[in-house]
């Protein structure tokens, strides 16, 4: 299905995000024949090139960030005919006069992608208005969509100014991924997990994404931020409703962000007791990952010394209400950690009486589990157990496997690229609303309140390994243990 | 793991079932190192042959019955080592003397498998225990076990004159199956199923077992006997049982049969409104079958012109119980069918709000389906639907493999070979209860019943099709179809 015709506006073009994610998914759905063959990309930003080099520079990046085997000089060249380029200092109104001239007056859709500094959001909005009619646009807005949930509010309050709420695309790219929204299907479109999907027969949830980089260039942003604001405000929370979500009724946008929203308003409120016990903060030291020697965080470079930054945090949350009470969701991302990796995993009771033996050593691992994995690879996992080949009726584990590749020969688009497509279309449902963004800071803040005080230092770990100790201290309080460490 | 040390006297031994089934399946536990080393298998036959011709004989059939790339000549000879012959004429009890000094009296565990007619079970029990000590001895026995109930009593009643209940082995080799036991595994080894197995999630079940062979040399048998006696009063009931019944409170043997006895006896019985509504009969007329022209029933040789037996038929059961009650079991069994094919197919209900868009020409196959194979192949299939990759949310069905021969690498029994390897290590569980047995004639005699009257002659099918339409007619009106007519 091709897009209406458009005009892509991306500021922000020359920057990391631009050229290492949003131009390479673009190309990837020019590749896939999703772009209608009139749309056009005007890129903005505040360096001083002509369209020439820019196109220069963006055709040498393109082989590197492309999806792997997608790229050839024909596509890139007529990839790069869908692309201008302007200058323009965001901050200053008076360039904007130049950018409009840029945008065609028949009626196309305009969708302007601010892959820029958040503290850019409200000047390019309010400049925007002043010179683009904006009633039929649509902006897209990247994390960090704020601090905390003050300076949150001052940003969505600025875009709101311009824009209202369902103009407005906050991507969480997290949602883009097929298996996330696999999980939605499997859930509503199947009849069988949902009498399963509650307290009643499920035991515990996990839900991870580790990284195995540090924090690369991004150190001075990454030490004002910290795990916590990077990743377990916006993506783990995502997922979390992803997974906790009510059936809604209908896949429209506002129906399923209504259920979102109720799942973060029925979040457990953190007490001071709770982040005590319920929290773990780490911090790497110097240590090797697959291998390879690399520095501790305060070593590396823009970090303030003695900085008390979190890099690695796990979490026991709750849910409160009828579905889901007194099931724990464990939630645990970090950096440096042994493999980069991204899983939610639901861990259903026991039987209630077993009468089928179960080989020696296996104790631990007969509870039923379903796997979804985001990364590295895409993937739908059920195991259970079945009956050993041959005499007796001993168990063993087996996998049920929904493999997404195999299952499906098609190809697969990238979660950037799903999610420009669907921007471009105007299908808000796979990006966050402002009340559902708020929600979740307002749930993390305690969080961030005790991260200020001194006495809740994070805990060391070594690069390549799972985080600190307190991490599996954390699940084993309840009985239970981390995925990988099963 | 090895049996104890063994005599295994094979009554029958130069017949079709010994030749084609039997000495097979212990060649096979022999080539597997399951028969302890010194345990002998005396063969028993009223031919007059000797030892050295009747091993000539096993050894020129062996290659056709063997298990297909497992025969070699060592292995063969080294197996017929195991065999001795002995004549006798099963209803002199004077030959028995014989018979009896073959036996080792060594403490070692008897085994008589009674492969021979069932008239003859009386006499053979009678006289062995004139002439042997059968306290701690096992018999084996072959269906048909009777007629009907009153015949079945009959026969059941002679043996229990010389065996005690926990004696005899009831052979239904529908229970030897590898995905049969797997069904107990899957629903009492996991939690997941169970939650499911009930007629709060199940919409309705089928239990198919299909041929394409006619009725070959067995004709005067067959024209005797039927469908419903053949293949409905022992195996379909089996089926239903293993799939029906509540969670036992262990793997012993009455604890099983217990539980499937309580689903005999909950069987709602027949009434003569049932009778015309939800019973049919069919009789196969000239066809082909895969392509070879095939002759009708009545022309096969040895069948009563204008007879009545039905080769065919297919029945809506229903349960009388909590967790069953209104749920159709629909059982249906046929020779020169299109296929040859064993299977249990669970459908679940819909999902009670559709809120994932199907694509066009589906809507038949929204239903989440448990499909268990028991032949030609044995595998466990879970049938759901995820979603289509790429734009949107379409559902596309799925199939979840638990691909039996790929999660195991090790060689799968036959189900003979664990049935016999059962009886003679003493496990009775995969055997057939008294109780059980007549409980299912039981509940057939009102179909035999009918049977006799002319007005309920069997409905024409061509040979190579799926039986006649009121077999597909009978599921339509409760708004199902059979699973291969999808």
């Amino acid at each position: 299905m091709s897009t209406p015709r458009f005009t892509f506006v991306l500021f922000g073009a020359t920057g990391d995000l631009a050229m290492r994610k949003i131009l390479p998914a673009l190309y990837s759905a020019h590749l896939g024949n999703s772009l209608q063959s009139d749309g056009s990309i005007l890129c903005v930003s505040n360096q001083d090139i002509g369209p020439t080099a820019f196109k220069e520079t963006v055709s040498e990046q393109l082989p590197a960030w492309a999806a792997p085997g997608r790229h050839t000089s024909e596509g890139a060249a007529s990839f790069l005919n869908r692309i201008d380029y302007v200058k323009l200092d965001a901050t200053r109104e008076n360039q904007y006069a130049e950018l409009a001239s840029r945008l065609p007056q028949d009626g196309r859709v305009k969708v302007f992608y601010l892959a820029t500094a958040p503290s850019l959001f409200e000047p390019i909005c309010r400049n925007l208005a002043a010179h683009v009619e904006l009633a039929d646009a649509r902006v897209v807005l990247e994390k960090p969509l704020g601090n905390d949930l003050l300076s949150s509010r001052t940003i969505n309050d600025a875009v709101a100014c311009v824009f209202s709420e369902n103009q407005i695309y906050r991507i969480d790219h997290y949602l883009g991924k097929e298996s996330v929204q696999n999980l939605l299907a499997l859930r509503f479109g199947n009849s069988l997990f949902e009498p399963l999907w509650r307290r009643e027969a499920i035991s515990h949830i996990q839900l991870t994404i580790a990284e195995e980089l540090g924090v690369e260039r991004r150190g001075e942003f990454y030490d004002a931020t910290g795990a916590l604001r990077d990743m377990v405000q916006n993506h783990l929370l995502q997922l979390l409703c992803m997974v906790a979500m009510e059936p809604p009724t209908s896949l429209n946008a506002d129906a399923v962000r209504d259920e979102k929203l109720r799942v973060l308003r029925a979040l457990k409120p953190l007490t001071a007791n709770d982040l005590e016990r319920n929290v773990v903060r780490g911090q790497y030291t110097a240590g090797a990952v697959r291998g390879k020697a690399v520095p501790g965080y305060q070593e590396e470079a823009c970090i303030a010394s003695g900085s008390h930054t979190e890099t690695f945090i796990a979490l026991h949350a709750e849910i409160n209400n009828w579905r889901w009470a007194g099931v724990p969701f464990f939630l645990r991302t970090g950096k440096r950690l042994q493999q980069r990796m991204a899983e939610i995993v639901i861990t259903f009771k026991p039987v209630p009486y077993p009468i089928l033996p179960l080989p020696a050593g296996l104790a631990g691992e007969v509870s039923n589990r379903l796997v979804i994995r985001l990364q590295p690879e895409e993937s739908i996992k059920l195991h259970c157990l079945a009956k050993q080949p041959g005499d007796g009726m001993k168990l063993q584990p087996v996998v049920l496997d929904l493999a997404l590749d195999k299952a499906f020969g098609e190809r697969r688009e990238d979660a950037y690229e799903r999610l420009l497509l669907d921007a471009i279309r105007g299908n808000l449902a796979l990006f966050v609303r402002r009340d559902e963004q708020e929600a979740a800071w307002h749930w993390v803040e305690p969080i961030l309140e005790m991260c200020r005080s001194t006495p809740f230092a994070p805990k060391f770990y070594t690069a390549g390994t799972w985080g600190p100790a307190a991490s599996s201290a954390l699940l084993s309080r309840a009985g239970f243990a981390w995925h990988e460490e099963r």
